[in-house]
């Protein structure tokens, strides 16, 4: 870790979080504690010895912690740690905010449509359901009470809405489910309660000049 | 500006904020637009191709524009840049939690120092007043509205309340301004009365831990 040497909490921050893949591991240990192995195979093309530099520079500075769980060792964000929820979820809202259609070459990961849940969770209070999503190679599932989320990585079967397909981040701008599902643009198996609960509850803006970008 | 291949709000964020002296520069124009030559000397050892680089990244993606201001072109952030601004004064927020005094070789700028009023603004409703502060090499004043705060960089001999010292961090954190002043670590030009209104409407949190760390 290289210091900006600026007596100033940004930069201090930016120490930690602005250095190149920082950011992305960070998301990936909001969703959940993980092995280093999980860590590395989630993020595709990070390097192994950048992502070991990394989570020592967090665990020096107290933002991870290494722990058992079983008689594996697992990364977790620490209190101080969490105190980037905040931060994260904004960041991606504001990204996402010119983020259209995917770039050539450009997937979602488990964690990455696990966190999209996670910072597209509006205020909206909203009936209690569960709801696995699947977009290109990645499944993600929440678990939605009425004014929170918790997410996770992976498909969950038993979920009372599953949803899928391509626009997905079309609907989660215009929250136009009936346009989605009859165009086919997006597949739902579910009651069709839950997918109007699923557009109150999720939401991400998508700016005008976004549209078609690449 | 190199793609992390991740259909993902966070991580398209992330290629532009989350590279090295991104978020410092984001800092600096949060406070005010400036010229090329204003930013690189306020960012000691900023290199000056890379503040180059960084400014076209930040242009190509709609964060900053460049517009004349008189016969000079200043660089300031879009209406997509100032999104930003929650996520700066977060982020500084956090990093300050951890930071007590300086490390050896860290000093304040007036573009930090102004950040820092910007970030410590509390909720506090207050009587309206100016006020500047200057801590080692820096110097950077502030207008205190009812609700909220305007920050420049600079003097500002006029100010009702004039601030300084070496323990600005420790005032921001505890609020005993009496302590402060009697012990000699704040010296204070202006009326009792301001004094208290600047603690009401300045604070920045500080860790328990942190206290004493490098």
């Amino acid at each position: 870790m290289k210091s900006y040497g600026q007596y100033c909490g940004l930069a201090r921050a930016a120490e930690l979080v602005g250095e190149r893949w920082s950011l992305v591991i960070l998301r990936d240990l909001l969703v959940g504690p993980k092995r280093f192995n999980e860590l590395r195979q989630g993020i595709p093309g990070i390097p192994s010895n950048l992502l070991t530099s990394r989570l020592r520079d967090f665990e020096d500075a107290s933002v991870v912690e290494r722990v058992l769980d079983g008689r594996n060792v697992v990364y977790r964000l620490s209190e101080y740690g969490h105190g980037l929820e905040p931060i994260v979820v904004g960041l991606g809202r504001w990204g996402a905010r010119q983020m259209d259609v995917p770039r050539e070459n450009e997937v979602p990961t488990d964690n990455s449509l696990a966190a999209a849940l996670l910072t597209a969770r509006t205020d909206e209070k909203v009936q209690a359901f569960s709801v696995e999503v699947t977009a290109g190679p990645a499944t993600a599932h929440a678990d939605v009470s009425a004014t929170a989320v918790s997410v996770a990585t992976g498909p969950f079967p038993d979920a009372d809405l599953r949803l899928g397909g391509s626009s997905l981040r079309r609907l989660l701008a215009d929250g136009d489910i009936d346009a989605a599902i009859s165009s086919g643009a997006v597949t739902a198996k579910g009651p069709a309660t839950l997918l109007k609960e699923f557009t109150r509850a999720f939401s991400t803006p998508l700016d005008e000049v976004a549209h078609n970008l690449p």
